[in-house]
């Protein structure tokens, strides 16, 4: 690797769901160069070995995030817990390489805040200030000179860029929004528990995390920020029994006036440009996204009632998490955002 | 079956889920004989060819329900398709027999209102004034003397069910009410489509039929009904990857100083002697009512952003149908209403 | 229960599916009294805490097994990993009443065949005489006077009952026979592990404990017994992804002259008379059994290679656990062979 | 498209699964440039309306094939029934152009052969001569100069890449092979059919075609040609309920003094140099290896009963169909033979 001209990247805590699936979108990345994946409790293990469809593909060893001193990587990527990423930035800092992390660990700008729903103090409350959120629809301008990009939660993602065009002008009014969100288990991650215990998951449906969902303070962030005022929403995630995939309902009331061309309008204006967002003339499928970073919206105003209703389908996996991180490390280290995106969904 | 002292009752068109689960279950109930099943599409043939579970269970031949003159049965079960239920009423009357009707024909009050939402003309409007709807929680001290029974839909069961305890008192504000539900796949019948087709539906997860399901009026009449006043809503059906099963989530505004105490105690009040609805401490579960006739149900406030959520899960084709049209012929014919109606859920 | 007339039954080890499906099963029973049910790791809790779609229909709290001295059963449920049931057994005995044993270790009559293939010295060997092995339709005769029934497992019950009719008279060459079996995930139990894992499991398709499953002595042994010969098979089980159920698929050379009438005949013969073996005219199909204690077969002559393919279909958890186990208690008790097992498979 | 220097290729029935699965993968392709894609029942649509997944990725519109005149291409796809593709090659011929025939059109060398297990006359037998059978790792030799490619059948991928390096030496018996395959829904096809209704299909296991399914014949030639001997397999197909793969486990004898090291240096020495089989340590799974090119493939010997279990995964619409079609185009038009193959799989 010495001579390979490229980037270096690497992967901190690559033997989780988000961990193969940047190896696997890095695999079909041609201007970098992944030179190193850990993970401390398979270290010494072939990568190929805890994820068996990567074998002839990707056979690395995994090592411990210890040895990174043997690499002089450009980014790293840290696909690990919330709590444990904040360990490591503050023990490595941003100083060699820059940062792209997983976790929800530097999404919130407030150390109170990140206290509150995730119940334990922040370990460097004064990097939150440097960190960028990553979700390039929104945020792009910022991702580009960041060292310390926070790649949005999967929720978050869906329920964001499903929106987004509406708290704009004079769309909405913003006292009332009703978030529905629905998603497949890999979204609870590689770790058994009993609720994803494929005879309890399968052929159930449920609702969980009502009312204290630790995406919640982090949508309404973004959406804040975005609306230019403060936003309070209702937020409720739904279990769904499928691998992959979330799909997200957004339920809000049109203000006076508006019109099913208004929406339409806003959603091209906004996204007219975007490589990722389709913006769909029928409710979105996850099925149609599967495998890819697109998100894929639709919206309607309900005339009867007066409500508007956004719609918005991801892949959890890659545009709601490894491949919007390598959306973000194209913006960061100057590739077409598309870059190593481009594979079509898998369908069906 | 001359000399059986049973009431005798009779399934018009038993080809379908509805009408394979009402023999299923009628097969338990111990007060009743089933005489006759028929289907247009199958007659001549044994149900258990069309439906091989059952076979050795109940393996009588489907006739046509022209052949009805030859049975006296007491009540009859209408398992067809709306449009076709109300040619049977219309014909036959219900002078010899009572009727559970499980199409959408006769839900409706008003002809005017069936003709916008099912987009043809009644054939019978002045029929519907007898018409009872059939949600023994809501409307059992009609459903005692009635004729004709139209069995409420899926979607509307669970809907119903999980609001109808905050629709009394000063509990919360009725105008903004939106209902986000999700159904497995039986819920769009036995009849081979595209979109039901395994490898669409599987691992997908989508809204359809935004703004316009026909169970959309059903619903805003027992609801307003329930609240004697008019109730508007928001109803998003979506296609969730599972057979059996119905997950609704209803979001609406507490009134001020409601706490989630008055929020339990209102479910107790209303539901404390109810056999079927089991009020859960969180939220409930399709597995958890597969196979049954229970409605789970569970309420909670957000005392963060003043909304209450009310879930509801349900089996959709027995509370759903087949299993609340048993319930309600337990009424009609003077059984204990729980009658054939014990086994528990199957889970997993 | 002191003056409930009805004999007095119960669970050890209720929290796992066995158990529960025992319990959903004796809910329906109507000539026993299911009057205690334990699991240590669970106990003081209420069972429908753990088993949450049977609250308000069997809400016992879970005792320990300690407790035994407190309760005065006729028959006791072991629903234990094999292990700790030979503890069990070695430490109560079956003095005061008959046990059903659902674990593999009083199946075998060999201790040494116990030791070779489950990796442990077996407690008592000594007892495995007095052991019947509880499949009634080949071992009803003893199963009557048993005081100790070995439940058989479900691989062997839907190999046995496929293969049974084939080893008498000169139907088949019986060298070389191949099973290949497929199960539901409910067949690994309720204790989560990797492979179990919904995104592990769903949508995958393997192979495993390639030539050393546990239930392979068991198989032999029984199928030994019933052609009175030895018979080695060649048995691979394979993971579906689906809940519930067993399909098993038999392999081997029909012997000279044999025709798809001797066959059939063959299965009438063995199967006429019995109450939950269905002969089918297609090969059966795990939907049409779920839920339920019957055993689909189908049996057919490949006249252009001379093969016989033996086919069966049972859910795993009653046909293949706690339904036989019922019916195993029916005969053990006096009941009817049938009694608590009518209700019709849930389908779809 | 005039001035692209890349060879041009089209697809003639671009609807169904195997079409939309040539396009995923041309997508990918460096160099080809796929010019046109016909369906006579969608002609004038956009691709992308049929296959939503496609759009913004390949929105071309479905034209007739009888605008074939109006291209000039290289290299034509035929993805259509069998029956129809011998229309299409006795009209057209490979004259201008060569053929990949997805349908089992052309991989039987007899008119007599496919008259049996088809049940319709050839409609070109004196073409069957001429047809190369497209399974690379057998017949790469041929398939290089070949005009007209009958692209192997998904089942019969999994089976001849399972057992080949069994056929060659004195490893097995060859008198008395099992094939058990079993396979996920798409292999039905994109038509809708009661058995692949998800209510039918979900939650169930079968097996089907027992005796008579169409890839036994050309299983059974390739497996001959391969031994050079006449080759008896006794072959059942399984529906299993998932989208994508197949999973097959063969049976057979080991040769007289065999041992597991043998079996595995046969693997090794017939698949060490091939890109698209990988040898396993374990049974192979469908999850491994779906939405790649892959065939994973493990052999174990039973030394308990002298059996040799060859095992097999693929995903039936990739190595099963159009990845394997792309492995020969690549090899027809003297390409690298991974190109455009070389995307991970994709998992969970």
């Amino acid at each position: 690797m010495a001579d390979d001209p490229r980037p270096s990247v690497g992967i901190i805590g690559a033997s989780g769901y988000t961990g193969s699936e940047l190896v696997r979108l890095l695999c079909a990345h041609p201007g970098v160069s992944l030179d190193f994946i850990t993970s401390e409790s398979h270290r010494g293990r072939l990568l190929s070995d805890v994820h068996p469809h990567l074998k002839g593909i990707f056979d690395l060893e995994l090592s411990s995030a210890e040895d990174l001193g043997h690499h002089e990587p450009n980014l790293v990527f840290l696909a690990l817990p919330h709590g444990v990423s904040m360990e490591f930035v503050k023990g490595y800092g941003c100083n060699g390489f820059k940062i792209i992390d997983l976790s929800g660990d530097f999404r919130l700008r407030s150390g109170d805040q990140y206290g509150r729903w995730y119940g334990k103090r922040h370990l460097c409350p004064e990097m939150l200030g440097d960190a960028t959120y990553g979700l390039p629809e929104v945020y792009r301008g910022e991702i580009v000179n960041s060292r310390l990009v926070a790649n949005p939660g999967c929720y978050p993602t869906s329920v964001v860029l499903a929106l987004a065009p509406l708290l704009s002008g004079e769309i909405i009014e913003m006292d009332c929004i009703i978030v529905d969100s629905k998603s497949g288990v890999t979204g609870a991650g590689a770790k058994t528990r009993p609720v994803t215990h494929f005879p309890s998951a399968n052929e159930d449906f449920k609702a969980y995390s009502l009312t204290d969902h630790r995406h919640t303070p982090e949508m309404e962030q973004a959406l804040g920020e975005i609306a230019d005022r403060e936003i309070d929403i209702q937020f409720t995630p739904h279990l769904t029994p499928l691998s992959r995939g979330i799909q997200t309902s957004v339920y809000c009331r049109a203000a006076d006036g508006i019109t099913q061309k208004d929406l339409e309008e806003a959603y091209d204006a906004l996204y007219g440009g975007e490589r990722f967002i389709r913006v769909r003339d029928r409710p979105p499928s996850v099925r149609d996204v599967r495998g890819s970073n697109f998100c894929d919206v639709h919206v309607r105003l309900d005339e009867r009632t007066g409500n508007v209703i956004a719609l918005s389908a991801i892949d959890n996996l890659v545009k709601g998490a490894s491949g919007q991180a390598i959306q973000n490390m194209n913006i960061m280290l100057g590739f077409d955002e598309a870059t190593g995106l481009g594979a079509p969904p898998l369908s069906p």
